[in-house]
């Protein structure tokens, strides 16, 4: 089998999402004919991803003005207020669909708004898939320079594909670029406790485009590393800062320093929003505790005596020192020189 | 609440064992009358861990004698390999009951086995809690050294205290016996995928006894080596070779790096009965894996598609030179000097 996963489709002017909750058990579309599918699809997280819920954001603005060809400005005013309120905190969200309203009060063509907002969204999924396969084609160059053009043996954490993208993804787009060119022998992917996104959602996708793989436990970090002959190990990043310190899902760091004992090159690959350079070091990132559940239940099973207690840091910074490169859409970043990671995010 | 929990208990000539399977959610007691208990026992689960399988088995000789007064030696060499056919593989059951049938062919007071079997479980019971215990006091005498007197903040990995020895354990012994002191400012206890031994058992056992403790998932060892002020680490040990490489649960070796970069110690507390003096090196150390649905599903709830593929080792290797040192009954042994266990282990 070699199909890569839709989470968003769009075809004669409607948009379906894939139900991410299902995943992977069930692959289930759902239809977003107006602004609230789009609200009940972002703020109960059937999609998820920064990106994709800016593109849902898009969409549900685009569906408001095909529903309302008279709507006034006050109105889409008030549409994406609604929108922007189904995850009050997803930045990406709020940024799109501001956006779409900039581009009204500019033009002050309300009549051609959904025309605008529908352009807007592909043009946005465009715009982002050529930047991922920017990033995939640098990561690419890197390798070969490396090991040739023979095929090789990668590892993973978390999901950083096209089900938190919308398009062909971050660390996993590297994966998936070099599979499309048979340059994959196997791939292990981490399961990523608590939360299960490489057991759940990565193993799925490459289950689903045939990528050799398999997935580990964290604790296999090491026993994988030292006897699994790993060529390079991509991960993606929630925010890098000037330094190249990298914040990324909790086991990140852990799988950099187990990485640099065997001697593994390690990779960050991450768009250029993903950089905050007001931030000169990791100590400066503040880590979000999650909630006891996360641990001790699975699927709503109670897995431990109801009366532990858990610490469920969320992220960890990974120390720039273990990462071999970083790799944005402007360029490749050895960390290891200072001032390099402005000198690429700035040119 | 401070209780130490109790796997078996022997009272008025009976025992009672916890059955281990329904933990940390219920606690429950199964009584053994005759050798059928103890075999059902063994075979399905409700007693784990190679000495309380041990005992368990010597028990369902001594029941054999007690209900069977004129039973010939024949009768016990079958009652024996009927017991030992509960777990083929567990070493440490044949060796305990063929002791039985040792005693008798020695002796030939076939009608003095009840008493004389029931004094051996005590007894091998007893000489467990004297080993667990010098172990954990050799700890103790080394923490004292480097840190003095003061509260300590520990880490463990999988579970290794009571409920799989019988008695106050291994590098959990170690926790429970400085808490005894008040030594014990708080233990993160690793949840130890994919079984989640650190989850479900060890920190069942810290909190019946009043150990403050955070559960984590081992993605997180990083993140809590780096930020929590960690003073030491202690393990367990399935198997030590001649060089002080250890085979151990499955994360153990990615702990012991990590903890090497931030600098924390970290110790593997185990009985001279693991030790295998015939290898010389981790290398030779064979890793059983093992089956899939450990990590594809959570008590019996599938989390995966059913069409992905996984690695699942059993334990790993920790070099011997990210150990600072290994602890046994005949004392604290540094594996950085050649030859050291080899002269701690014969002494």
């Amino acid at each position: 089998m070699s199909t890569i996963l839709k989470p968003l489709i769009f075809e004669k002017e409607t948009l379906s999402f894939l139900d991410q909750r299902l995943l992977p058990l069930e692959e289930e579309y759902m239809v977003a004919k107006n602004p609230e599918d789009c609200f009940i699809a972002i703020r109960d997280m059937v999609v998820r991803g920064a990106p994709l819920i800016g593109f849902v954001g898009i969409w549900g603005m685009a569906m408001f003005a095909k529903n309302n060809p008279k709507a006034t400005i006050e109105q889409f005013v008030r549409c994406a207020e609604y929108l922007k309120s189904a995850r009050p905190t997803a930045v990406n969200l709020a940024y799109e669909v501001d956006r779409c309203l900039a581009m009204l009060t500019d033009r002050k063509h309300l009549t051609e708004a959904f025309e605008l907002f529908k352009d807007f969204a592909l043009g946005e999924m465009n715009r982002l898939h050529e930047k991922n396969l920017t990033m995939a084609k640098i990561a690419e160059a890197d390798l070969v320079k490396r090991y040739g053009e023979r095929p090789l043996r990668l590892m993973t954490i978390c999901n950083t594909g096209v089900l938190a993208c919308g398009v062909i993804g971050t660390a996993l787009g590297v994966v998936s670029n070099l599979h499309s060119k048979k340059k994959v022998q196997k791939v292990f992917a981490c399961e990523t406790r608590p939360y299960l996104q490489g057991l759940r959602l990565t193993s799925f996708e490459m289950f689903k485009e045939g990528i050799p793989h398999d997935v580990i436990v964290e604790g296999a970090m090491s026993y994988i590393l030292k006897n699994e002959k790993i060529d390079a190990i991509y991960v993606g990043a929630d925010r890098i800062v000037a330094n190249g310190d990298t914040a990324n899902k909790i086991g990140t760091s852990t799988l950099s320093i187990v990485a640099k004992r065997y001697g593994v090159p390690f990779y960050v690959v991450a768009p250029i929003s993903s950089f905050d350079l007001s931030k000169k070091h990791g100590t400066e990132i503040h880590i979000e505790m999650r909630p006891k559940d996360e641990i001790t239940e699975i699927k709503g099973v109670k897995i431990a005596h109801p009366e532990i207690t858990v610490r469920n840091p969320s992220f960890d910074v990974t120390d720039h020192e273990f990462i071999t490169g970083i790799i944005c859409e402007k360029g490749f970043i050895d960390p290891s020189i200072a001032g390099e990671v402005k000198r690429v995010v700035e040119s």
